[in-house]
């Protein structure tokens, strides 16, 4: 498993774009607009950062209500998303996802309960 | 500039280790105590996890009691630290650390105002 990206939560995902580029010269690798979403992934070489701005009611925009912008979860790239939730059954850490489900860019994601670990969304991603 | 490492408040960086080795294979590529925090840098290959437990008060330690433990910020290498400060100034970004610091690992590093940054914290990183 590796590194494969940063989801960060934001109001405003075009300024945010210009700003990563302004400031760290970070260019946009893909954008769609995704289950409510518009999604933007920058390139920060070897990874992402997927910007994720809320264009109606749902998980992202709640998160905004609750605890304004800012990292929300952190995705780790795996050959087997299903392998990777059957590992995270054994160690008993609890499931948002029991099954892969389609997520942005094509790519099968599965999400865990940060309850059950150290506090950190994690999303597993299959390209 | 590239990503370097997302960093993680926690209460128990032994556990969250053994955690993030168990259910991704990532294992230390180094750790040390330094400022007053345990910290752990876990391989997510091309980059890190930066586990950050405080052993006296300090930053995060008042991150923890205010927040609860989670992602703290994210880090960005660059080859130089100062001239992307200049940057910041420039785009009018606030910034934490006005000049570079020595930060863990033997790094120089600054921290940039999460508010001016889309509510995410950052940190140049120069190794």
């Amino acid at each position: 498993m590796r590194f494969d990206h940063a989801g960060i939560a934001t109001e405003d995902a075009a300024e945010l774009t210009a700003l990563f580029g302004d400031l760290c010269g970070f260019e946009v690798a893909h954008e769609e607009t995704f289950d409510g979403m518009r999604v933007v992934f920058l390139d920060v070489g070897g990874g992402y950062l997927e910007l994720l701005e809320p264009t109606e009611g749902g998980t992202i925009a709640r998160y905004l209500d609750e605890n304004g912008p800012g990292i929300h979860h952190l995705a780790f790239e795996t050959a087997d998303v299903a392998a990777a939730l059957a590992t995270a059954r054994e160690l008993e850490i609890g499931l948002v996802d029991e099954e892969p489900r389609p997520g942005a860019w094509g790519h099968d994601v599965a999400f865990l309960h940060p309850a059950d670990t150290g506090g950190v969304l994690i999303e597993f991603v299959e390209h």
